[in-house]
């Protein structure tokens, strides 16, 4: 998506030197997938090796200077989340951004994962219902593929902010396949002013609590 | 999807009873859903304890005499997997099926999914590309909105068999986000013989198998 698959972690002597996505170094990267020998290998893990590695990314790599960290976990409330959110407790995260599908499944993974926030005592900066609808770029007609409105009344449900919807855009799944700048080449696609909407509420959000 | 969400688990002599979708107990359903108290409840849960259920619902489940068990895991190849393929190589699996979309970041992880098989020696029966493509109910034009073909190239380039494609079909998630039964009521939607086609394949796999 960001076009690094080819690239390698280095050491420095204060820790890994993540991959960086531009050369102004705006965006610097760490994953596993960084310290695999051929991008084929399967990462047979138990919890206890991820649960060091997941440390490890936190307290050994140089990540310098941030505004912001931000933790792409996979779904569900497991020993990934687990140890994320007591290994950054110490630095007081700003909270945890939800996303679901509009699908009753989905919300009810989700539901699940608001409790274990509240039980971590990590605050919910909000939901966002992403794959909201596909407007045919043929006809222009909105069809919702994976039913409509679930993360909203979710979000009504539970008493946390609704961030907002995020349609299935081609021209944005276009750009993560090909790795190109979706801000830049798309700024008139569908997902574009939702995406910029939700940005602009994390950003207020950060800015109040700083 | 299989209405189902409000259904216990109960005990019997040989062990927990699964749930019945149909009156015919012509499928039957373990998942730890059944055991929560409230749909709500987060399952922060470490590896052990996961893996410790996982072996219960093979082992502790009344399972009857099934002509298949079906095992849906999360994406990866962690806790999980290596625990369902331990517990289940006594009874010879018939091998994995694994599922991707078109999209390169989906491809990479069933890339791994592979070298994950060809290390523990289970077999695939092969790969089903999922997600493949948009048919617009308005216009009939289709939109590969999550890029195209990644599933064939990987099972040609894995040298397993390819089982096919299943669109993305407004039809199909209706069904299953309201619980329905897809095939009798949408014999004629586009994901339709994507699926069957799919079974068949397994149902050769199995029959040349026993």
């Amino acid at each position: 998506m960001l076009n690094v698959q080819d690239r390698d972690v280095h050491q420095c002597d204060s820790g890994w030197v993540p991959v960086f996505v531009d050369q102004d170094k705006s965006i610097s990267l760490m994953s596993i997938g960084f310290l695999l020998e051929k991008p084929d290998d399967a990462v047979v893990w138990r919890g206890p090796k991820k649960n060091a590695l997941i440390k490890q990314f936190i307290s050994d790599v140089a990540w310098g200077d941030l505004d912001f960290l931000i933790v792409d976990t996979p779904p569900g409330t497991s020993d990934e989340h687990i140890t994320a959110v007591e290994s950054l407790r110490l630095y007081r995260p700003l909270g945890a951004i939800l996303v679901t599908t509009p699908q009753a499944v989905s919300v009810a993974d989700v539901r699940r994962e608001l409790t274990f926030c509240k039980k971590t005592g990590l605050k919910v900066i909000g939901i966002v219902e992403n794959m909201s609808g596909f407007v045919c770029p043929h006809c222009s007609e909105c069809t919702n593929v994976f039913s409509k409105g679930g993360g909203q009344e979710l979000a009504q449900h539970a008493g946390v902010p609704f961030l907002g919807c995020v349609p299935l855009d081609h021209q944005l799944t276009r750009s993560l396949e090909e790795g190109r700048d979706f801000v830049q080449e798309f700024p008139k696609s569908s997902a574009f002013p939702a995406l910029a909407s939700i940005t602009q509420h994390i950003l207020s959000v950060a800015s109040r609590s700083s």
